[in-house]
């Protein structure tokens, strides 16, 4: 658990905690404040997401994501709820420009061999392969990704 | 963490996750596409939900739910936030069918007692009996819920 | 995970929770349903959340936050999406009063060093302050913040 840093765009800051706390698998939540953000929405039939890009102040309602990799890189995929002082309330994967005014963040590590996503040409999209899942390997307890610690 | 299998109804997808991992009890999160969504609100003047069906291409911006157990049966209770190309936000508690086109869940086991739902009258829903919580247990350490591992 | 007490604020009885199971700091989710709500959004030129207050029956289609200190005692800060049956999504931060019809939380203690809101002046907010995370400490396993459990 920790606060990410004021301004940053939300994917950047994510990798940028992963690697600080040598995470490279993890599920996460966010919330805070933005002031600019770009959302998306899958379209299947042009298997492309429709992205929409604001600037204006939005509190992130709802932040849920993973880390993984992707061409060794790591690899952000999360979607986000937003409301403003209007009442709007807009949702969608989140893409860059999504710029941060302060956000706190919450992070698994999930310790479980590396994931690596690779285009999936028929669903258009990044994906991890599919696989049945193995039970729960023993050792692999997760651990939290810490920050804000007095070490 | 893991990915669901394509194309299954998301509740049915759970359980079954849930099943070939041996756990009884967890919280979820789940992200990814649905090509159809079956989603309820509570009215408590009728003690039902009221349900909306829509075969249609969404992403799934947020859904938290947890399994537990009813009537010896994994039981899902999960809620989504949904959201489209053109925009739209639909919001509400998980029905059948809601099918997947991909999607990505993190579970977080807890190695507590069975939690049992049973039917409350005066409130209409399937729940939990209400005890106060009696502190963390030893030996309660959570375990994620494996999957695409490499054994 | 637990069961809520019926009828209580919300952010009451997240504390209530907390006082019980020796908690001081986690993340948590929250779902049920309830019969007022209270949900602002931060207006970063007034330095103010404008809050929006209803007595009406919503599902808590996501709720998702942590618990920590402010000058001395324990502090929510939360973000909310609500339902109901005419299909309206509303979210926001929460605020008091909201009242649980009923509701299911589950919580994930973060066993390191407190973390301590203080005012930030120039953000208008309650906040953390900001350091690069340190890595995972030792002996930092999550507990899962037990209720409902037979001893």
């Amino acid at each position: 658990m920790g606060r990410l840093p004021d301004g940053r765009d939300l994917i950047a800051a994510i990798v940028a905690f992963c690697r600080q706390a040598g995470v490279h698998t993890a599920a996460f939540s966010v919330m805070g404040t933005v002031s600019e953000y770009t959302l998306g929405a899958f379209d299947p039939d042009q298997q492309v997401h429709v992205t929409e890009n604001e600037n204006a102040p939005f509190d992130i309602a709802a932040c849920r994501g993973n880390v993984s990799r992707k061409a060794g890189a790591l690899f952000v995929r999360a979607y986000v709820c937003l409301t403003d002082i209007h009442g709007r309330v807009v949702a969608g994967r989140l893409f860059s420009p999504t710029r941060l005014r302060e956000a706190e963040i919450d992070m698994l590590e999930i310790t479980a061999p590396v994931f690596d996503r690779r285009y999936d040409s028929s669903l258009g999209l990044d994906l991890w392969p599919q696989r049945p899942p193995t039970g729960v390997a023993n050792g692999e307890e997760p651990r939290t990704a810490g920050s804000n610690e007095s070490k």
